[in-house]
This record gives C-alpha cells, structure tokens and sequence, in this order.
C-alpha cells in the first residue's frame, strides 16, 4: 500500500455516472501518443532520445487533460502506445494516470490483458490495486475463459474499481471468432454476454443495477449495441469506434440505457490536432473537440426520446 | 533504429531448433518474478522501494540465465510480473531480457497482446521491433480477430522474430470459450487453428516447414496437443504448464514432431527455489531442475519412438 494512491473508494459506476451529470459529457477521451503525428513529441525534434519523447508525451496529455477535462467523462490511455515509447513510457503512462486522478476524472486503463491464474493476478495487481500505475477500471480480454476473469473481479470489488471485458470489437476480423455460431444459435460473443450477464447478476449492484463487470463493445456495430444493452443490463459499456474509425453520434445510443447513462463513448484521432505547435493549441482543440461530441451524442440522444 | 539492439537475423524457429540441438533441451525457463516468494527480492527486506525490488529481481533472474543457460532451449518472461512491479519494472525486463540476449538465449515475451489495428501496430513496435524490449518472439491474443496478427506476422516475418499464438490454454476455464462446439462440429480453437494454418500456408517456411506463426496450447490437454500439432504443421508450439500446474514430460510429448522439434515446453514455478538464499543457489537449483526437465522430456520422446 502506497498512501500517496489512496484507493477510489465509491462504486466506479457511481462515480462515471455522476461524472456523466455533472459535465454533460458521456466522451472518453482516447490517449494514443503516437510521437511521430505531432511536431510537440516527434522524435526526430527531440534527438530520438527515449526519455525526452516520453516526458513530451506526458506534459503534452497533462495540458490536454486540464483543458478537456470540463468536457469528458472519463479518459482512456492505451497501453500500447506508451509501451512503444519503451521502459521510459511507463513513467509517461504513471504522470499521464496522476494528472487524471488530480483533476478527478476517471481513468479507463486500455490494455486488454488477459491470462490464467496467477499472472492474471499479477495484472490486476498492477492496474487495479494502489500504485502509480493504478487505474479506475481496466480493459481486459476473455479468451482465456470466465475464470480468468475473477482476478479483476475481486480487485475491482475491493475498493471500487471497475474492469471492461472485450466482447465484441469495432474491426472487420471482429467476426472470425466472436461472430461463429455456435450449436444453438447463438454467436460467440453472445455466448459469452450471457455468461457475464449471469456472473454481473451475482455481484453487488450499485445505483442503476449496474456492477464492476463492464463490456467494450464497438461502435461499427449499432444493432449489436442493441441487443448487448439488453443481454448485459448490469454492464457499463466503452463504446470505441467513434471519428476516425467511422461511426457517428447516432450509431452509438443503443448502449445507452434508458436514462441515458450505462455507456461512455471513447475517441482519441478525432480529438487530436496532429498540427498544433503548442501544448496550449492541443489542449484546446481537444477540449473543443470534445465539446462538441458529447453534445452531438446528447442531441442522439434527445432525438431517440 | 537503436544500433545497440540488433534485429536477431535468421528465422527465429530456425534458431530455436538449432538451439534444442546444440543444448539438448526443449525446456523454456518461464521467468515469472514474485517478489515477495523468495527472501533476495521479499519487498520487506528491501524496505518496500520500488527500485531496489525492481534490481534485486534483475539480478536473481540475470544470475539464474547465466546457470541455466546450457540447459535452456530459451527464456520466457511474463510481462504480467514486472508490470506489478510498477513502472520500475520494465526496466529489470530490459536488463533479464538483455542478459538472455547475451548467452544467445532466445526469448519469449510472454505478454498475450492483442488489440485492433494502430494499436496492435504498436504493441508489434514495443515488443517486435529494435530496443529495450524487443523480444525474439510475443505471445499474442487472437480473440479481436485474424486481421490484428497481422501487425505481429509482418513485424516478425521482417527479422527473423516469432509469435505465439493463444489457441487452447491450459485452466479449467479455457473451455468457456475455446472449447465452443461451432456449427460443423469444430470448437472454437480448432476453427482458430485451421485459419492460422491456412494464413501459416502462405508464409515463408524455413527448416522443416515451420512459420513465424506459433501457437500456444496447454499441456495439460494432451490429446489437444496430438489433434493440433496435426492441424498445425506449420506452427511451433509453446506449451506451458508442466511442472506446478500438474502436466509431466509423458504429457507434452504429442506437441513435437516427428523430430522431436517443432515445440518448447515451459516451466516456471518447479525451476524455482523460493528457499535459496544466494543468487547462486537459486541459480544452481534452476540449472538442474531444468536440466532434470529437459532429460525427462528426451526420455519420453524415446519411449514414443
């Protein structure tokens, strides 16, 4: 236990929710720190030095968080892109983390882990327990089955953390394995909502009905938005796929539960200004940019009432 | 480009045969630190600071590398240890994964990455490509779809690197998913691995036909590992679970082909002294549990010829 990470305390499904009311905002913002996209962190500018890349990326997503986070819900580094900046990315990952909890905005971990018994331990351990790499809630794959799961089930209980199973993903091989059907009808990932629906039906139920046991579900796919909503009502959804992936606003509200709530919506390429030659001029076209989804999702909304 | 990590050159299955014909061992050292099961790295001991948990881990597993090395066919860290041992940790990754580099030792990242498109990229740049990280070969996870390897195979294919597939893991729970009986008969696994047979078709095949494309199946499936080393021939297999999690050498033997290649088997927790007092004698236990595993897999291979 490490006292400078105090434990988030409340129901993560709480706190999104009331995070949700209080901004008007249901958007995720995707941190996918691509150095070579932006003359702030590219390489080339900063001597291919991995430390220096590394706290440009840091100081870059510190300003951006300050400025959008008025206008999100929750934010969401991804994993991959901070370990590609090498050991050096951890720390980035660690400041970037700290700048959320600061300014109290949760954090969505994006690191689909996933693994048998003891290393699934260890995973949740690092995420989702006090540290300087603890989140709010993470992301995690299911392939390795329901038991590999309960790791993050537990962790996520203990102290109010939340975790994201990978049911179905926004991409076009999306379908090889999750879209087989199985004997009796059903597809895959369908097979396996049920599965988390009849294991969230076992666990504490916060405000809403909803639990720990959350699911991403992509964008690119309304329908199965649709009918997931109502396979997992005690789901909170991530919802990626939105801007530079292809789906809009209006294909995005049927993970939404009737009041609304029950979904946050991630973007990271479409918040991001590849030209800008300030930390400032990055935060601001993100906080706009943010701005202006979360009330395009708003009026989805409003329209679907 | 870092000039001091060279890409590894020659095909990596290649290098992993010539490696069990020179050592005589199919034995992969699985590299699991948990600190607090051993007094060098017990964080109590080492006042809870990071850093020093981080470096005392490192220099157990560089010490065990240079013992056990003769007897190793190659080395697999689990990058679910280090990350719980915070941002620190991928720095003792760096150092164990360099020492392995060093002996000629090839490694495993043992990391089951997997995610959609740029971000996929990514975890190909992280682990796949030149720098502190890089590994010979990644396990990866399938579940997102066929489309997501394929950052892996071409990052893999550009330098002589491999990838391991997750087909059929070896926990009770593994059958939640990998185990579904799809319309025609097949499971879920079995379709996953005549699709990576038929991408692995297409690939360059080195020495006795095999890919960059490897697959991960448990060993405690025997009859699994007979059926899919059929299906898969194009494929080198890692097979985990020998040792604490209950398979013996007579149950791995359906992995290997006709040669006796085609597989490494990995060992963690039963190569593991969790009494050893010096690095030394952690080191010299290591060396001998693994040379007493590699002998008992050979002997099993005789007894099957």
């Amino acid at each position: 236990m490490d006292p400078s990470f105090p434990p988030p305390g409340r129901d993560f499904s709480a706190r999104l929710h009331e995070r949700i009311r209080d901004t008007g905002s249901r958007v995720c913002l995707g941190i996918d720190p691509r150095p070579e996209t932006s003359p702030l962190t590219h390489p080339e500018r900063l001597g291919r030095d991995r430390q220096r890349v590394a706290d440009a990326v840091a100081d870059a997503y510190e300003g951006v968080l300050r400025e959008a986070s008025p206008y999100l819900a929750c934010c969401k580094p991804q994993a991959a892109f901070f370990e590609a900046l090498g050991p050096e990315g951890q720390g980035a990952l660690a400041r970037v983390m700290a700048a959320a909890r600061e300014l109290e905005l949760p954090v969505i971990l994006d690191a689909k882990r996933g693994d048998i018994g003891s290393t699934a331990e260890a995973y949740a351990r690092a995420y989702l327990t006090d540290g300087p790499l603890s989140a709010d809630a993470l992301t995690v794959n299911p392939y390795a089955g329901l038991d590999t799961l309960e790791p993050f089930v537990e962790a996520a209980e203990a102290d109010g953390r939340g975790l994201f199973v990978l049911v179905k993903t926004s991409n076009p091989g999306g379908a090889d394995l999750q879209d087989l059907r199985v004997e009796g009808g059903l597809s895959v990932h369908e097979v396996l909502a049920e599965r988390l629906a009849a294991r969230a039906d076992t666990l504490h139920a916060g405000e809403g009905g909803y639990t720990v046991l959350g699911a991403v579900v992509g964008a690119t796919h309304p329908e199965t938005l649709t009918t997931l909503r109502r396979r997992m009502p005690r789901s909170v959804f991530l919802v990626p796929g939105v801007g530079a992936q292809g789906a809009g606003p209006d294909d995005v509200i049927g993970a939404f539960d009737e009041d609304g709530l029950g979904a946050v919506v991630s973007a990271s390429r479409s918040l991001f200004d590849r030209e800008a030659r300030s930390v400032e001029a990055l935060a601001r076209y993100a906080g706009e940019a943010a701005r202006r989804l979360a009330s395009g999702i708003d009026d989805a909304l409003d329209r679907r009432a």
